[in-house]
């Protein structure tokens, strides 16, 4: 497009709609914090996957309906929410049911393991296009934010970022892997793991939380710019997992841990004098996340290496053309 | 499609997600109703509007933003429901900025004048597909359904059905009209009224209540079976536009008031004994609203005509080939 999204909606839907006091977060952050009274807030988040965009053509649609969902959870779980309700609007070319079934096998398996019901929707006829919406809810007052963490607070990750990324290539032929490696790659693209619960757990810790879906430079550089900050990552620190460093070796794989997309992992600030007690109640071995930088005066974001600040192009897929 | 889409949902998605106590009233109605404590339901919709399904390709960018929104706010009205919150998931083949504007002008009137906020969405790259999500609230147990009609209540629709389907005909160049009557139907068409103060009015009036979306006939018919009734619809008794019987005549305009779809306006019924207190509350000539027929023991759903049965066959469209 020749507007990037956050112009675009900034210039045309920011202040497109009426000016309400009840809307406690509006466009902008994770998901949208709104009062509804009785010492909630309820959070609400809408996010489309279109065929050829966001997943290749013929993809297994238990994957798709998983993902649709997926991504939502994870901007709620970003917030610190628990979620309660979706809805789909499901516009597909043609109703076919073996398709059907298996894409609501997808969606309602994770639905069922998050508490999820899907109370309503819309299907319609047209080229695929999922749209979910979910409904969660937050005590009022304790949302975790893209803003809020200051320079020096520590900055993790849950996961290993760059897995999608690698598995996605792997659907797409443009990379081959060794066959351990293949099946787990791919799995982190067709089935992500929303940190739901870990979003839940990181109220009173974290200062500031974002999710992984463009890439782990541009979103821990989308938390700093929100918090006012900048970000220091280490290139050394970030996680990688055997199965991609065993596919691409250390160098590419690092490169794509900063800028693949699709993880639908979390990372957060935490205030230096809370990492302890973070580390204390929430294991980083049971939780999955690991210590990857700090949040600077400086603004921008950074990798050091060795020291030095690495000059980094923000490329992503094109590690495999 | 194959199937139909209330067989898909029922097959496919009713029992989806996970069972939960707070869905007061899920999938199949005009929109969920949700428990969030403190005296209202939170009342959920979300619809989708496709190029060239819904509208046709070309149209004004500002009906097809209004029209996003109208959908949904209509579904919000026929539950009885207050309209607070919107979400956005626009998918479009590329960002022009005169389109943006256009739309997003389109939707934030009519978003305004119901005092609703548009509080997030996503954008992302495809064949244009708008999909709004709509949030509201009502009081706790005071929601308006499909159900809950009883045989002998008498039937009303707002507006004059019919209007928006020959619009639609004059878009896609398939009707000619008189021009007094050419903007007027296009307008019916392009920008249609949700009712959404009727319906916050109905409350405590109707019995019963659902959105005329897919045609007058096939709709009262839903809300007749939801109730499990049928219902009679009175030929003379439905109310017709100068506009479209002058377009078409008064036997065509009465067949595609029945048949004709995205009205946006509202079918209720209302038990004889409140219909003189709705009426005396709510005059029929202020709030635009009329008698059109009464809910039956017998099931589906007739047109009298003259006091027999008429003959009707599902068209709608044809009626222009």
């Amino acid at each position: 497009m020749a507007l990037s999204e956050s112009v675009l909606i900034e210039r045309f839907f920011r202040a497109c709609g009426a000016q309400r006091a009840d809307v406690t977060l509006g466009i902008g952050d994770d998901a949208a914090l709104l009062s509804f009274g009785a010492g909630n807030d309820l959070v609400a988040k809408t996010d489309t996957l279109v065929e050829g965009v966001h997943f290749p053509p013929q993809s297994p649609p238990a994957s798709i309906g998983h993902r649709s969902l997926a991504v939502n959870l994870s901007d709620l779980a970003a917030m610190g929410a628990r979620p309660s309700w979706a809805l789909l609007a499901l516009t597909l070319p043609r109703a076919e049911e073996p398709w059907l079934a298996e894409f609501a096998a997808g969606l309602g398996a994770l639905a069922r393991e998050h508490r999820v019901a899907l109370v309503g929707g819309d299907t319609t006829r047209g080229p695929l296009t999922v749209t979910v919406q979910v409904l969660g809810s937050v005590p009022t007052g304790s949302a975790l934010r893209r803003s809020g963490a200051r320079p020096g607070d520590q900055l993790f990750v849950s996961g290993t970022p760059g897995d999608a990324a690698a598995g996605l290539a792997l659907e797409e032929g443009r990379l081959v892997a060794p066959p351990g490696a293949r099946d787990y790659l791919r799995e982190r693209f067709l089935l992500p793991t929303p940190r739901v619960a870990l979003g839940e757990r990181l109220r009173g810790f974290a200062s500031a939380c974002i999710d992984v879906s463009d890439g782990l430079l541009a979103d821990a550089g989308k938390l700093a710019h929100a918090s006012g900050s900048g970000v220091e990552l280490s290139y050394e620190q970030l996680p990688l997992s055997e199965a991609l460093a065993a596919t691409l070796g250390e160098e590419r794989a690092r490169l794509l841990a900063l800028s693949g997309g699709d993880d639908y992992e979390l990372c957060f600030a935490v205030p230096t004098a809370h990492v302890a007690q973070l580390q204390a109640e929430l294991p980083p071995q049971d939780w999955n996340y690991q210590c990857i930088g700090v949040l600077s005066e400086t603004r921008g974001e950074r990798v050091l290496r060795a020291g030095t600040v690495m000059e980094f192009s923000h490329s992503g897929y094109q590690h495999f053309a």
